[in-house]
């Protein structure tokens, strides 16, 4: 079994797909799935490449996998220990761009189902939503296939996403959740003027500065259960025209949020307003990513018990890290779990992964979907 | 007497001197002063020529007049009515770079010399300390002369600078004190991270903006009489990498204050480290000029009254404006007033004096020549 799931995973990254370039995986894909019966579905958009793959199963449920083709830049070539695009094999290391990140955990799912189904029966429908943009804007990937499901009423019942969320050891940690980010850009206006006839100006940076202080010290309240806390951070300040006698009459603020699901977005922009209230500011407002959280259950379980008889440890139920497409799946009301390899070494010169993880996922995968249930 | 003072100017200004240039004018100005009894002692200093024309008078006291002819660059040179080193005379106005601040000042001073001594007796000690690096640095001037006379001993009693101090008209204004410069660069010290884990940073823009809050909120007390409040502006505040997602580990900040003589230097410089003291902050403080005000007394009385002798006007004792050259003069301990022309075109485009502005300076300041008396 960590054969196949190995020369899959060699052979997509052998396949340069910068995002959003796919690098003709997705044709690769459908040439592995195709023969167990799966039949693929493309929503393309803008220079972007989505494909559904679904093969109808014996049970009603429907279990969907969701990843994406898409790598970062391999940043300097030359500092590499080995070419990214080349899928070298050094003792139980496979080396390369998008081994953790995440073609390695897109080869254990495709593995995983190759070998279920040629020897196993009652199968769910199984889903492969695969987008080649995830790491780059987000806008023309994941939630186009997200449309396209609910206008077909094809939506999955949970989903599985290959993000490698792992710590140590494959199986030790998987997210059920994000926060979301809120950003803002503040732009203070005052009137400019001499610094030595402060009468006929008024100080932008004199107004900024005690509202940015008090978005500083705003209390986001308890987070909710598993999360970490709110953060608010004003990541960029700019006020002044460089000269030093010149009163500035503008004075530039962006404000970067990562929230928990115990705040929503509309509490957030009345928050600011209220901080900024005695300013003459322009605020515009960015919800870049909405936060998302699976609640304990069914599927969360049986994911850890999966876990548990696989690999023999218990698996932390985490929410932290940055965003995922996890979120336009969530909005949709599906349950959703990421859990792949480790991350060690992603989006980093010299990503590689363990041979041996992709042998412990891929029977994790194959343990999960054996015993999926539809929750009514 | 307006003839005289007229040409003079002219003659100034048809010699470019932007500065610290010179353009000759000093070599100019000794070769009228030389038939009048003067000697000319250089106090050059980097590229900044100064001289200090003294005649000795029949009187025990001396009286200095202060003045630069260096001038400020012209700006678009098309957008002059008339060529601005050509002196062009259109009715009763001198057009030309200089004209107000201050070659006019510096011809009626001299047109006033020159009648005196011809024809009045007893004088007193008559100085000249000009330099052609009041508009730049000022670094290498008039500092450099007040350097000299202390070594010889040779300070005046009281010292006029030709400034352009008057609003409407000649004489209705002189300056008797300016407010002093202190300028503050600011590094405000975090530890720079992602803003998805605040927990491993220090946001310096968190740190810095409730500092600069209590900075600007700073009560500076009652200013000294005569004095515009001390006036604390931030000018420049940056902080931030640029990307939205980075906490920044340095925030940035300039601030300029002008002070009134009711505040010295080492209480400003505690009133701001007292501001940052929960801050790790690098404070610089650079002290650009001191206060300096002159008390009200005789020399003070006596400008006024030859003013209202020959002009008629009643004369506002003003301390507004940056800073000037009077503060090395005041610093020595001599009283110091600043009067010249009006002050309406200067460092503009275009700028010009009215001949009639030259007539009556010309013979304000021979009034208070004439006038002139040691104080015990």
């Amino acid at each position: 079994m960590s054969d196949i799931a190995k020369n899959i995973a060699a052979k997509l990254i052998q396949r340069p797909s910068v995002t959003p370039d796919d690098g003709g995986c997705q044709n690769y894909i459908a040439s592995l799935l195709a023969p167990l019966g799966f039949v693929r579905t493309q929503v393309d958009a803008g220079d972007v490449i989505n494909s559904i793959y679904t093969r109808q199963g014996e049970l009603g449920g429907t279990l969907a996998f969701a990843g994406h083709t898409d790598v970062v830049p391999t940043g300097p070539v030359e500092q590499w220990p080995y070419p990214p695009f080349s899928a070298t094999i050094v003792d139980d290391i496979l080396h390369g761009r998008g081994a953790q990140d995440m073609k390695g955990a897109i080869a254990c799912w495709i593995a995983a189902v190759a070998d279920l189904c040629s020897s196993y029966t009652p199968m769910p429908t199984i889903q492969l939503l695969i987008t080649s943009d995830e790491e780059g804007e987000s806008v023309d990937g994941t939630i186009r296939m997200v449309e396209y499901l609910q206008a077909h009423n094809k939506l999955p019942d949970a989903v599985i996403i290959g993000e490698p969320s792992c710590s140590e050891k494959v199986g030790d940690t998987i997210r059920r959740g994000r926060r979301g980010v809120v950003q803002i850009k503040a732009v203070f206006h005052g009137k400019q003027g001499h610094s030595a006839y402060p009468q006929d100006a008024d100080n932008a940076i004199h107004r900024a500065t005690p509202a940015l202080s008090r978005i500083a010290a705003i209390d986001w309240g308890v987070p909710a259960t598993g999360f970490p806390a709110t953060s608010c951070q004003i990541t960029n300040l700019n006020g002044g025209t460089g000269a030093s006698n010149v009163i500035p009459g503008h004075c530039n603020a962006f404000i970067d949020i990562r929230y928990n699901p115990g705040n929503r977005f509309e509490e957030i922009k009345a928050a600011i307003e209220s901080a900024c209230a005695d300013c003459d500011v322009t605020l515009s407002f960015d919800h870049v990513a909405t936060a998302f959280s699976t609640a304990d259950g069914p599927f969360l379980d049986q994911i850890c018990t999966s876990i548990q008889r696989i690999a023999g440890i218990e698996t932390l139920r985490d929410t932290g890290g940055g965003t995922s497409d996890g979120r336009f799946l969530a909005a949709a009301g599906i349950p959703v779990a990421e859990l792949g390899t480790t991350n060690s070494t992603i989006h980093q010169v010299g990503e590689q992964v363990a041979l041996h993880e992709l042998t412990t996922l891929t029977a994790i995968y194959t343990d999960i979907i054996k015993h999926f249930e539809v929750q009514p």
